[in-house]
């Protein structure tokens, strides 16, 4: 909990990074850099002039960053109150999405007020979705908290809940009016979810920046060490994913890339039933590009030589690259296939993948065949 | 029931009306016409080929038209399940719109696929709200069953439900691919539900064209028996909702003339607890729009007689037009005013109504006082 007593105004000019995501009347920036939760209040004060807020935060991270948020809100004079909801991906559910609306409407907020949601991905999606559906949509401040959100989650406007029969399944878009990543924030995250987002991290070198993946090699340690270091390779990441958005709000195209590891990796999750003792969505996601990349070299599409640098990086940055270093009982194909037929990536029963060619040329393969996948699990499910 | 015997090959083409929604990319037709609910599959299969649907319908619905809406669907090759629901307001919940959702993720449906809402306001607004969060937002076809949805609810992609703290307090805008509205099948409707589906009607000509108020004086008699006055009266409806929609598709501007009647509506459907047997939908916007005008008199904007015709011209369709028309217990000011606090149309305190300066000439008033509004009411409870 070092960050709690850096102060922030030492944070030199040069740690603020600013990234803009470019969406013509939906457009918003990203800040980035160490110490922002403490101009949260005056950054989202200039912006939004007038509004009240609800917070919504889990227990872990509310115990933790919530009261210096609130100060800060309170110095710009933004009237607010809090919702603390448990931590974990079970959060991410219809019960507590009419909690979290229940809560907005009962504050009475209208819908030039925002809600701020202050926490990882799941309070990021769940927030975001609740304010989507109120009054048809309301505004929506992120300030994501783990790494994972801060160079994914909370860009792009993807909002939305689990369902009992698949991870993200319903939702909206819904764009947040701005984004505060405060750096030093992350020094509070357990070492387990920082790697895990640093899987995200490492997704965008591997889609089509071979530079940064090779930049990430020089630099893990600097980055999980937290220097400046940290915050460009979150800049970056930030960047490469607002290019993609702006390129393709609704993901009906290259969006999809973004999705390199995801089909493998939702279907783990969704097999390890959410259980984060057993696998987080960033672990998921590390199994996911490493299996990609495999899968692609299986293809003949991809030299082996890049899915063996790949799966070394994630190995070196403390991520599981293979099914079985998931810990409890072991997955069946028949599981895993189920899973992903039922991913909405699907397209009219032909399977759609990322695949790729190599480090930093991943492509969407919208036909491959259901056979070739599951023959290619058969023998993952048993390394 | 007289429309389940008539031969839809019989209607004339004179009869059919075809109405376009412009939004971009999000364009879309209503078709219009006597006999089109066998065509359905027809209409569907070659604007989105290919797709499958899952039909959602109430009960009274579903067992007055759901099996020839099947039987279009069937011979049009479009493979489908039907969901059926309890008729009424309180469908429109989180609890119904999770099991359309789940029903929907059942059946695997695609983002490509359709649900089709066949009924009244209630199941579109849910069934859409449902196809605007699965997967972010998959296909929809509207087959308005109800005169109010098929002059207002199905056009314009406002989709929702209602929460216990007030009326369609939670939804997405999202626009169907289609919209199909069967004139005939208006036969099978209840009078009063068909005199509340047609205060909608009246309420286009209030907001803006005195001429079809004028022309309703004249045909009213005929719309309601069901002759091409009728195709006429919603044809007419829905391009003035169209050319609204079409303007301001997000409600930011103009589309709030729409809400005519709306806001001392909502707030008399909330004090009777959505309670059919006391008041419907039509009926509160009847009462609202003649409080809207007898409010515009009293603040000097309307002419007297121009409420009264409009009184008269509901009264003659067998429509309530005062506070106290509606059976039960009595409402009192602070109630109403409590709601009318809660509506949705209000912006940072001020009250905003729509008001008139007589027939065919309402406006948006931002700033109206809610002491002369609560002057007003105390004089209208008592009467
Ligand atoms: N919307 C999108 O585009 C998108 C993209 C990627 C992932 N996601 C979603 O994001 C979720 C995963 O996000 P996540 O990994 O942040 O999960 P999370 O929100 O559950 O956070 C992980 C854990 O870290 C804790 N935590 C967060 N910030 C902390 C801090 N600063 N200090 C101490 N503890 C902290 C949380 O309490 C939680 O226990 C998944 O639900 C995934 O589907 C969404
Ligand atoms: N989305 C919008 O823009 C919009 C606009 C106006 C109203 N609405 C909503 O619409 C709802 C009211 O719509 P509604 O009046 O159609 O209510 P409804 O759907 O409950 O239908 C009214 C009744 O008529 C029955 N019915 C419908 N069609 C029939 C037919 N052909 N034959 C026999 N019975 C039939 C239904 O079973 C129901 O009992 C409200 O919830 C309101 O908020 C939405
Ligand atoms: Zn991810
Ligand atoms: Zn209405």
């Amino acid at each position: 909990m070092t960050s709690t007593t850096r102060p922030a105004a030492s944070a030199p000019a040069a740690m603020r990074e600013s990234v803009r995501v470019s969406l013509g009347a939906r457009s918003y920036d990203i800040l980035i850099g160490p110490g922002l939760l403490a101009e949260a209040g005056a950054e989202i004060a200039r912006r939004l002039p007038g509004i009240r807020a609800l917070v919504v935060a889990d227990e872990r991270v509310a115990a933790l960053h919530a009261d210096r948020l609130s100060a800060s809100l309170d110095a710009a004079g933004i009237a607010h109150s809090r919702l603390v909801l448990p931590a974990g991906e079970p959060t991410k559910s219809f019960a507590h999405l009419g909690e979290v609306v229940d809560r907005v409407l009962a504050e009475r907020l209208e819908r030039g007020d925002a809600v701020i949601a202050l926490g990882g991905g799941v309070i990021g999606d769940l927030a975001g979705f609740a304010a989507g559906i109120v009054r048809r949509g309301m505004r929506f401040v992120q300030v994501p908290t783990s790494l994972l959100a801060q160079v994914d989650s909370s860009v792009g406007g993807k909002t939305g809940i689990n369902s009992p029969r698949g991870k993200n399944l319903v939702g909206v878009f819904h764009q947040p009016a701005l984004v505060l990543a405060d750096t030093a924030i992350l020094d509070t995250l357990s070492a387990r979810e920082f790697a895990a987002g640093y899987a995200e991290v490492v997704k965008y070198g591997l889609i089509d920046r071979p530079d940064f993946f090779r930049w990430l090699g020089e630099n893990r340690e600097a980055i999980f060490a937290g220097g400046p270091e940290r915050v460009e390779a979150i800049a970056t990441s930030c960047r490469a994913k607002a290019e993609v958005v702006a390129g393709d709000e609704r993901e009906d195209g290259n969006r999809a890339l973004l999705n390199l590891g995801h089909t493998f990796g939702h279907a783990l999750e969704s097999c390890a039933r959410y259980d984060a003792a057993r696998l987080v969505h960033g672990e998921a996601v590390a199994i996911g590009m490493a299996l990609a990349h495999r899968f692609s070299v299986a293809e003949g599409l991809c030299p082996a030589e890049d899915a063996a640098a790949v799966s070394a990086h994630l190995a070196a940055a403390g991520l599981p690259t293979t099914i079985s270093a998931i810990p409890g009982p072991a997955f069946t194909v028949d599981e895993l296939m189920d899973k992903i037929a039922q991913d909405k990536k699907v397209v009219r029963s032909a399977l759609t993948f990322i695949l790729t060619r190599g480090i930093g040329r991943a492509f969407v393969a919208r036909d491959v065949d259901p056979a070739s996948v599951r023959r290619f699990l058969a023998a993952e499910v048993g390394c």
